[in-house]
C-alpha cells in the first residue's frame, strides 16, 4: 500500500509528489510551517489527502510547545490554524478538517498541554484511518457502477496519492479489481501539473491495473471512437446542488461525456460535500503561479514572459453527473436532495 | 515577415520548429531525404507548408541529377515522390503538391535535364508563393466574421510557420488586426507537440498581438466563463462533406464551444479540401511515437514505459463546424454544396 502521509514519532511524513514517478523520495516535516509549505507547493495535493495532512499540521505545530498561559495557547492554536488555512482554498476538505481539530481543541483546552497534544495527534491519526476506510467504503459502493470490461476515463489523480490511501476514482477502479472484473484505465496526462501522467499512471502500474496515459486535448476523440465506457473523477468541492470543483479540464471532459451518451460520475467523501455552499459559481478557484504553465519539470515550453492563465480547478455543472459516489452510498440527481440526505448525521440510538 | 521556409541556391532553408521557441535556426537542406526527414521530424509542419516542402523536395531530388536515359529519370523521380509522400500521412496538401509536381514532370519529361530542373524549381517556388497569396485572400474574406475586440481562441498552430508565410487561422487574425479591429488570441498549448505554446505565441508576440497560452484543459473552463468569443483553427483534411481533420483535440474545442454557443470556424485554403473524401470516416490518422507523449522536450513525465497512445489528429465532424473560410470565400453548411463550388476551377474565357 502506498504510504502517501503518516504521522510518526519523528514527525509527519509525506511521499513527496513533486519528485514521482522518477524519484520516490519520503519528507519528514517537523513543524507545521513545513506542513503549510507542503500542501502549498503540492507535496502533497488531493483534497482528502489535503485534510488530513491539515489535521497533521495543526497537531504538529500544537506538539512541542512550553507549558503556556491559556489565551497565548489560544492565539498559538488560532495562528496554527490560520496558517494551515491559507494554503489552497478550493478543496474544502482542508477546512473541513481544521474545523474537526477546532472542535476537539475546543473539548480540552482546559486540560493541561500534554492532553490537549494527545488528543490533537489521536484526531489527526484517527482522520487518516477515516479516510482510507472512507475510501474502501466508497469503492465498494461506487464500484457498482463499472461494468466488467470497462475502459475507464479519469482526469487527474483522484488515487491513494490524493487521498491517506486507496483512493476515491481509483478506490473505485480497485474495489471493481477486486470485485472480479477487468478495467482499463485512460489516464488524462493532466497539464499543467501532470498528475494523471505521473502520479495516476505510477499508482496504477505499481497496482498492476492495466494504464494508458493520454494527452487531455486525446479524451475526446477516444470517446468518439468508442474507447471509453465511462468517466471516474475526484472532487475538490462539491456545492449542495451538485455542482462539482475538480482539476482544471474537468469540466471539458464532463461536456465530452455527455456529448458521447457516456456516463460522468465523481468519487468523493462526504467530507467533499459542502452544503454552505448554494452551487459552483460561489467557489473559490485557485489562481496558480503562470509558471507551472510556461514551464515542464523545469523546462521552459512557451517564450519568455508570455502571459498564460492558471486556473488550477474549473466547475462542472451538476447536470453533467450521472451520480456522485460517496462514502455513504451513490447519490442521484436531484442532488440537492440526495446530497442533504446522505450528509446528515446518522441517526442516534434510541 | 518570419521565413518559415524559403528556396536558395544552397538548398532549401527551413527554421527548424522543433527548437522554437528558444531557438531560432535555420537549416539548409540539400537533397530530397533531408527534406523528407524534416516533415517527419517536424521541423516544418503545417499543413500549407508541407505541401511546399514536399514540392521543393521533390525539386531538389531532382536538381543536380548526371544526364540520365528517360527511363532511369522517370525512375528516380517517382523513388523521389514516393519517399516525399511516405512522412506524413494525414495532410492531404502534401499529396495535392507531389501531384502538381507529377503533372509538371510530365510535361516537361522529355526535354533535357536542365529544362525539367528549372521547371520543378518553378513550380515549387510558384506554389510558395501563392500559398501565400491565398492565405491572404483567406485573411482578407475571413477576417470578416471576426468581431471588434474578440477574444479569439485557436488551438495548435495554424499561422505563418505552418504555411510559407502569414497563416491561415492565424492570417485570419492577422487581417482581422490589419483591418483595424481589436483581437486578442487565447492559444491552447497544444501537447503533445506544444505548438500553441512554443509556435503560436512566439509568433505572435513578435507581430505585437496579444496572446494568451493556456493548457488544453483549460479551453472548454474560458468558454464556460464567457472570455471566447469565437474558435478559429487550421486544417489537414477537409472530407467532402466539410467533416475536418486537425491536430488532436481539436474536435473537443468543437464540441465545447457549440456547447457554449460559440461559433467554430475552420481557416485553410481549397488545397485542403479532398473531394474524393467522402466524410472524415476516411481520413487516415498519423499514430506518432509514444515518447512524444513521455516526454516534453527530451525530459521524461510518465513512468518508463508506461502505455501512451499518440493519435497525432482527429476529426471534428462538419455538423460542429460554423464556417470554413478558404482562399476563394468562405462556406457554409451544407459543405457538400458549398465545398464543391468553392473547389470547381474557375470558368475558362469563352
Amino acid at each position: 500500500m502506498i504510504k502517501t502521509i503518516e504521522w510518526t514519532d519523528a514527525g509527519v511524513v509525506m511521499l513527496d509528489q513533486l519528485l514521482l514517478p522518477t524519484e520516490e523520495v519520503y519528507r519528514t516535516y517537523t513543524d507545521y510551517e513545513g506542513v503549510a509549505e507542503a500542501i502549498r507547493s503540492m507535496v502533497i495535493r488531493g483534497a482528502p489527502a489535503i485534510g488530513v495532512a491539515a489535521a497533521m499540521g495543526v497537531a504538529l505545530g500544537m506538539k512541542d510547545l512550553p507549558e503556556l498561559p491559556p489565551e497565548e495557547r489560544d492565539r498559538r492554536f488560532g495562528a496554527v490554524c490560520a496558517a494551515i488555512s491559507a494554503t489552497r482554498p478550493t478543496a474544502v476538505n482542508l477546512f473541513w478538517a481544521v474545523d474537526r481539530m477546532k472542535r476537539v481543541y475546543a473539548r480540552v483546552r482546559h486540560e493541561g498541554s500534554g492532553e490537549i497534544r494527545r488528543a490533537l495527534v489521536e484526531e489527526a491519526r484517527r482522520m487518516h484511518a477515516e479516510d482510507i476506510e472512507s475510501n474502501r467504503a466508497l469503492g465498494r459502493m461506487g464500484q457498482e457502477l463499472i461494468p466488467d470490461g470497462a475502459r475507464v476515463l479519469t482526469h487527474c489523480n483522484a488515487g491513494a496519492l490524493a487521498t491517506a490511501g486507496y483512493g476515491t476514482a481509483l478506490g473505485v477502479i480497485r474495489a471493481a479489481v477486486e470485485a472480479g472484473k477487468r478495467v482499463e484505465v485512460f489516464a488524462d496526462e493532466t497539464r499543467p501539473f501532470l498528475q494523471g501522467a505521473r502520479l495516476t499512471a505510477w499508482e496504477l502500474m505499481k497496482d498492476g491495473i492495466p494504464v494508458t496515459v493520454i494527452t487531455d486535448n486525446m479524451a475526446g476523440h477516444f470517446m468518439k471512437q468508442k474507447a471509453i465506457d465511462c468517466v471516474v473523477v475526484g472532487a475538490d468541492r462539491i456545492a449542495a446542488n451538485g455542482d462539482v470543483a475538480n482539476k482544471i479540464g474537468t469540466y471539458a471532459v464532463a461536456v465530452l461525456a455527455r456529448e458521447n451518451n457516456i456516463p460522468f460520475y465523481v468519487a468523493a467523501p462526504v467530507s467533499t460535500v459542502d452544503l454552505e455552499m448554494p452551487d459552483g459559481d460561489g467557489i473559490r478557484i485557485e489562481e496558480r503561479d503562470g509558471d507551472e504553465v510556461r514551464t515542464i519539470r523545469g523546462v521552459r515550453i512557451t517564450p519568455e514572459n508570455v502571459p498564460v492563465a492558471h486556473p488550477a480547478f474549473d466547475v462542472t455543472p451538476s447536470r453533467y453527473v450521472g451520480a456522485i459516489m460517496t462514502d455513504r452510498g451513490v447519490a442521484r440527481a436531484p442532488y440537492a436532495d440526495s446530497l442533504r440526505g446522505l450528509c446528515a448525521p446518522p441517526p442516534t440510538a434510541a
